[in-house]
C-alpha cells in the first residue's frame, strides 16, 4: 500500500503553523481570489431574482420573494448551543429552534416536567444520582454536532431526527410530526459521543454513534492513569426504541461514521490509532485507518452471547483479528466518512493527509470472507489540497470535498479518481471554489441520500473573520451557499451562525409533513393525563379551584385566548404547586406560554397541548402569571394572579 | 375633548372577535392585495442586487453579496428568549446572540462564576433567599422586550445597551464595546418591567422603566386579594451605576414609555386606568390616559424629602393631583409611545381606538405651571386604522403606525395631522403597506433619535401564517423588512424569528465599535484575578498543579491553540473544584471553549479573556475536557483528562 500512500510531509508542514499564520495568510489570499467570484455571484443573483433562473441558465434563485417557500428543509446542528435548528433552503432562514440537549428560555425546554422527564428518563442511574445529589435536575449543555433524519431504503423517510451529545455522552430523537425531542439516552461504556449515522438500507434500524475517546471500562476510578488499559466503544442504537442493541470494542478511537446502502457494514474513522493521550502521541503515525463494522457478523455474536455485558448492554470485543470488523490502513488522521449516492463507494476524509481514500463496498466481502489485504478495498486515493475534512455528492458522480488548511471546496469526479488510482493520467479535479474561512462539514441537497439531486452545496465554515460587522470579540461562524447547478460552483450568500453550524442536512420539502395541531391524546403530557384522571379532572376543562394533596397543590387551568380559565388561585407559603396549563385553542399558530412573574418560570403551550411546571411556593404575597406568546389583540390583559397566604396565617 | 375623541365602538366590536377569525380574515385579503407588491419588490431586489439602486431609483438594495458589509447594528429584543440579539440590516441577518437572562449552552452564560455574578449581585435579599432556598442559583428565563442604547444629545453613542425583563422584574445593560451583560438588577417594589426607554437629552443619564402590573408595597404577603390596595410603580434607573434612583407611585398601569428631546418630561401609556383584575375590568372604560413625569420636580421632590423609602428606594407619590405628574385622557388602552424626531412631539398609539393621539412637549409646561387642561397639550388624533399599536418616523415629518388588526402599515404625515385636527380638510394618511400578519413594534433605521434616515423601517409580525415552511405547532413569528425610500414603501423581505422579535432598534454602524480581543485587565474576572493572587498565580501563566486548599481545588489552565497548558489533572473525590481557564491567543476570531465530559460543564473563553466554572468532583473514574470552540485544525485534540480518585482511595 505504501507506494499508494502519499507521504503526508507536506500537510505536517503546513499543519505545524497555528492558526494565526492559516487564518492571516487564508484571508489575504482568498480574499484576492474572491473578488472575482462576488462580482459572478452578484450578477446571478440579480438574475436569479428578477426571473427564473434556469430560462437564463445563469444559476439558481436563492433570495426568495416575501411569502415565497423555500424547497428545501434545513436540519442544522447548533453545535455547544445544545439545540437543534430548522432553516429554510436555499432562502438560509432560521425558521425554527427546537431545544434538545439545552435550557430553553423561551420554550421552558429544561423546566417543564414533561421536558425533563425526556431530558432524564435516559440517564444512566449513576449520573442521575450525581445531578441529584449536586442538585442539578438535569444536564443543561450539550455540543450537537450530527443531526440525521430516518432512513428507508436509502432516502429519508420523515420520521425522526437523531443527534449526538459530545459534551454528556447522548444520543436524541426529534420527532418529525411535531418538531419535539421526544427521546435522549445517555450511552453507557463509552465516552463522548461524536460521530453518529443512521442505517440507511433496509431502514433505521439502528443509529450508529461513535465514543470519540478512550477510557477505563468501566469507568469506576479502579483504573485511573493508565491509558494502555482505556477502551473506545462503538455502539448501534434501536432508532425505533431508543434502546442501545449492542457495543463494540475497537483499537485506536472513533471519529465520524457512515452506513452502505446494503445494510451490511457501518464504517468509522480513526485519527489515534496510536492510542495517544496528547497531542504528539496522537499525531506521531503517519497512518491511521477506518474500522469496518460487519453488521450481519456481529448480531450473529449477539445471538451466541459472544460478549460481554457492561450496564446491561452486550460489549463484543471488536479489536484487530476479531471477526466482527476489518481494519483498513489510510494516511495520517482521517477525519470524514461520506457513504456516495452510487450506494458503492465510500470516501474518507485525510485532514493531515492531502489525500481522501475512496472504499469499493463491493470489494469488503472478501475482507471478511477470504482475508483479502484491508487496503484491497481502496479504489482510489486523489490528491485534493491541504485539510481534506468532509465530502458532499450531487448525485452526478461529482464529489465535493471541504479542504480546510486551503479554505476551498474541492469539486472532483469520482469515476476520474478510480482511472488515476488505475494509473492512468488523468486528473479528477474539476474545480475548486473559495470559502470564507476554514470550512469543516459540508452538506449537498438531499446528498447523503440516493436522491442526490446536485442542486445546493453549504459549506459550514469554522470562521467568518470580516465578512460581517464586528460583534465584538466573540465572532458568528460563516455558513456559505453554494450554487453546484453551475460550473464551476459558486458561493452566493454568507450565513453567520451562533456558536457553530457544525453539520447538517438538506432535506426536499416533499419528505416531511408535519402537523400544525398537537393531538390531545399525545404522549408527551401521558403523566398529565393520568394525575388528572386519578384527581377526577379532564385537563381541557380545568379545575376551578387547586386542589390540595397534603402540602401538594394541583392548579389545573386551560387557556383560550385572551384567557386562562382561573383568574387567581391561592396557595399557602411553602406548598409544592404544580400548575397544568392546557390550551384549547385549536388554530395554527395559535401557541400560549405561561410565565410566572418573579419566580423564574416561563413556558410554551402549543394549540392543544397540556404542559406543567411544579415548584414551591414560598413567596408571600401577590404575583401575577401572564402569556407570554402572543396570541390576540388582548394578549397583554390574559393574566391573572397567584395569591400566596404567608405561613404565619 | 369628548368631541375629538373618537367613540372607539367600531374598534370594540372588531376586538369582540378573537383571533380565529382575525387572522384568518386578514390573511385571506392580504394575500390577495400582496400578490402585487410582492412583484414589484421582486423586480427590486433584482435590480437592487445588480447595481447601486439609487441609480435606478427603484428601491434600497437589500440582498447584499458574499463578503459585503451591513450598513446598520441591529439590536434585537428576543422576548421570551431572554436574549439581546445582533442583526446586520438591511440583509437581517443574524450576526450574534447575547444571553442576557437566559442559559446559554454555547458561552456558559448562567454557569460560569463570571456569569454567575453579574446575574445575582443585582437580585434583591429575599430573591436571592427564595432561590437559594430551593437550589437555583439564579433564574434562567426572561422576557427582553425593549432593547435600547444610551444617547448622548438626542442620538446614540455605542456605549451601552439597556433591556427589561418583563418575566422576572429586571433591567439589564449590554456593554457595547464587547458585546456582553455586565449589569443585571431587580427592580424592588415594582412588579413585572414592562416599557423601557433611556433618557434622551443631555445624556443617558435615567433609565426610565414601567412597573406593568398593580401589587401590594410592600408585597410582603400582608396584603393580598385587595385589588384597591395595590400600586403601579414608574422607576428612574441612573444609566452609569446602575443604581434606582428614584420610584414615582402612579394611578392606573404603566405600559410603553418614552423621554422627550429636551431632558423634562417622560410619558408612559397607561392601559388599566380601571384598576381591574381581569379582562372585562381592565378594558371597560372608553378612556384611559398618558401620565407625564416631571423630571425637575421629582428631583426636587427627592431633594427635600417627599418621599418614603422602600427597599431603599425613594418612593415618590405621584398620584392624580401630585406635582410630579399629569394625566392626559385618551381613547382606550394606548399600547405604545414615541417620541418623534422633529423633537417636539410624541405619538400616543390607541391599541382599542383607531386613533393615534399626538402630544405637543412645547405645551406640557402649561399642565405643571398653569394648571392648564391636560388635553391641551394635544395637536393632533388622526384616525389610522384598527389596533394602532406603535409608531415609527423618517425623521422627514412622516410616521409609520402598525395596525394590529388591519395587519398593515400606515404611513402618514404630522404636518397634515395637526392641520386636520384644527378642522382643516386635509387627508394626513400617505400610504397604507399591507404586513404579514398583525404588527407589534416596527423600528426605522436611527428611527428613536434625532437622526433618523428613513431609508428601513422593520415591521415586527405576531404571526407568520403560511408565509414559511410549515415546521410543526409552533410557528416563527415574522419579521419584514420595508424600503421606506420608496413611496409607497415596500415590503422586500420575509424573515422568520424565534420566539418573538418583540422590538429592536437600527443603529447605523458609525455609532458602535466594538474590540475584538479583551484587555487582560477587564473587570469580567476581577475575582479570579484576586483569588490567582492570593494562590501566587498569574493567570496568563496557569499553574502546573491544582492547588488545593481544604477540600477546595483551584486548577487554572491558559489554552494556546491547540492545546490546553495541563494534559491532566488529578483531585480526589468530593473535592470541589474550580477551573479557570485563561485564553492566552491573541487573535481576532480565536475563542476557545473548555467542556468537560459528562459534568454538564462548558463555556466559551474569548480571546485574551478569563472564565472559571466550580463543581463538585463526584464521579470517580476518567473525564475528558476539550475545546468546543472551533480553533485550530488539530481542535479535536485539544484536550486532556480530569483523573478522579475514588473517596476511598
Amino acid at each position: 500500500m505504501t507506494d499508494k500512500t502519499p507521504k503526508p510531509k507536506q500537510a505536517d508542514d503546513d499543519f505545524a503553523v497555528t492558526r494565526r499564520g492559516m487564518l492571516g495568510g487564508t484571508a489575504t489570499t482568498v480574499l484576492a481570489a474572491g473578488t472575482g467570484a462576488i462580482g459572478g455571484a452578484a450578477t446571478m443573483i440579480g438574475a436569479g431574482a428578477v426571473q427564473p433562473a434556469k430560462a437564463q441558465g445563469r444559476g439558481q434563485k436563492y433570495a426568495l420573494d416575501p411569502g415565497e417557500l423555500d424547497e428545501y428543509y434545513g436540519f442544522w446542528s447548533s453545535g455547544q448551543s445544545g439545540e437543534l435548528r430548522i432553516m429554510g433552503m436555499p432562502s438560509m432562514r432560521e425558521l425554527m429552534r427546537v431545544p434538545v440537549f439545552n435550557r430553553c428560555s423561551a420554550t421552558g425546554w429544561g423546566q417543564t416536567n414533561e421536558s425533563l422527564k425526556v431530558m432524564t428518563d435516559g440517564l444512566l442511574p449513576e449520573t442521575k444520582a450525581y445531578l441529584a445529589a449536586h442538585g442539578m435536575q438535569t444536564y443543561e449543555n450539550g455540543d450537537l454536532h450530527h443531526p440525521h433524519m430516518s432512513f428507508t431504503d436509502g432516502t429519508y423517510d420523515g420520521r425522526y431526527l437523531y443527534m449526538n451529545d459530545k459534551a454528556n455522552t447522548r444520543v436524541a430523537r426529534v420527532r418529525c410530526d411535531v418538531m419535539k425531542c421526544d427521546k435522549i439516552i445517555e450511552i453507557p461504556n463509552a465516552s463522548d459521543i461524536h460521530g453518529l449515522r443512521p442505517q440507511k438500507f433496509p431502514r433505521t434500524g439502528y443509529v450508529f454513534a461513535n465514543g470519540e475517546h478512550r477510557i477505563p471500562l468501566p469507568n469506576d476510578g479502579m483504573v485511573l492513569d493508565k491509558p494502555d488499559q482505556y477502551v473506545a466503544i462503538f455502539t448501534a442504537i434501536d432508532g425505533d426504541t431508543m434502546e442501545v442493541a449492542w457495543q463494540v470494542i475497537v483499537d485506536g478511537n472513533l471519529d465520524n461514521c457512515d452506513a452502505d446502502y446494503q445494510g451490511k457494514y457501518a464504517v468509522s474513522t480513526c485519527y489515534n490509532s496510536e492510542e495517544g493521550i496528547n497531542l504528539a502521541e496522537m499525531t506521531s503515525s503517519e497512518t491511521d485507518w477506518a474500522v469496518i463494522f460487519n453488521i450481519k457478523r456481529i448480531e450473529d455474536g449477539v445471538a451466541k452471547g459472544d460478549f460481554t455485558r457492561h450496564n446491561g448492554v452486550p460489549v463484543l470485543d471488536g479489536r484487530k483479528g476479531s471477526p466482527y470488523t476489518a481494519y483498513v490502513p489510510v494516511p495520517n488522521s482521517p477525519h470524514g466518512c461520506n457513504t456516495a449516492p452510487d450506494g458503492k463507494h465510500i470516501v474518507i476524509n485525510g485532514k493531515l493527509s492531502p489525500t481522501v481514500t475512496v472504499l469499493d463496498v463491493t470489494k469488503i466481502d472478501a475482507l471478511f470472507e477470504s482475508g483479502a489485504d484491508p487496503r484491497s478495498c481502496v479504489v482510489a486515493e486523489p490528491e485534493l489540497g491541504l485539510g481534506p475534512l468532509h465530502t458532499a455528492f450531487d448525485g452526478k458522480g461529482n464529489c465535493y470535498t471541504t479542504l480546510f488548511l486551503d479554505s476551498q471546496m474541492a469539486k472532483w469526479n469520482m469515476e476520474k479518481a478510480i482511472r488515476r488510482y488505475n494509473g492512468e493520467d488523468v486528473d479528477p479535479i474539476i474545480a475548486k471554489t473559495d470559502v470564507h474561512y476554514q470550512p469543516g462539514h459540508n452538506h449537498s441537497s438531499m446528498g447523503e441520500t440516493k436522491d442526490a439531486d446536485g442542486k445546493w452545496l453549504v459549506s459550514l465554515n469554522k470562521f467568518s473573520k470580516d465578512r460581517y460587522l464586528n460583534v465584538g470579540p466573540l465572532k458568528p461562524e460563516n455558513e456559505q451557499l453554494i450554487d453546484i447547478s453551475l460550473d464551476p460552483p459558486k458561493v452566493v450568500h454568507d450565513g453567520p451562525t451562533f456558536a457553530e453550524p457544525h453539520d447538517c442536512i438538506i432535506v426536499h420539502r416533499s419528505k416531511v409533513s408535519p402537523a400544525s395541531i398537537w393531538q390531545r391524546d399525545d404522549p408527551m403530557w401521558e403523566e398529565a393525563r393520568r394525575q388528572a384522571a386519578a384527581d377526577g379532572v379532564e385537563l381541557e376543562d380545568g379545575a376551578d379551584e387547586p386542589i390540595r394533596d397534603g402540602n401538594k397543590v394541583r392548579v389545573y387551568m386551560y387557556s383560550v385566548a385572551p384567557n386562562f380559565s382561573m383568574e387567581k388561585f391561592t396557595v399557602k407559603q411553602g406548598d409544592e404547586v404544580t400548575i397544568y396549563v392546557t390550551n384549547i385553542d385549536d388554530v395554527d399558530d395559535l401557541t400560549h406560554g405561561f410565565t410566572l412573574g418573579n419566580h423564574g418560570i416561563a413556558f410554551e403551550v402549543g394549540p392543544q397541548a397540556t404542559a406543567s411546571v411544579t415548584f414551591t411556593a414560598d413567596r408571600p404575597g401577590v404575583h401575577w402569571f401572564y402569556c407570554q406568546w402572543f396570541c390576540h389583540a388582548l394578549h397583554m390583559e390574559m393574566r391573572g394572579r397567584m395569591i400566596v397566604e404567608p405561613r404565619s396565617s
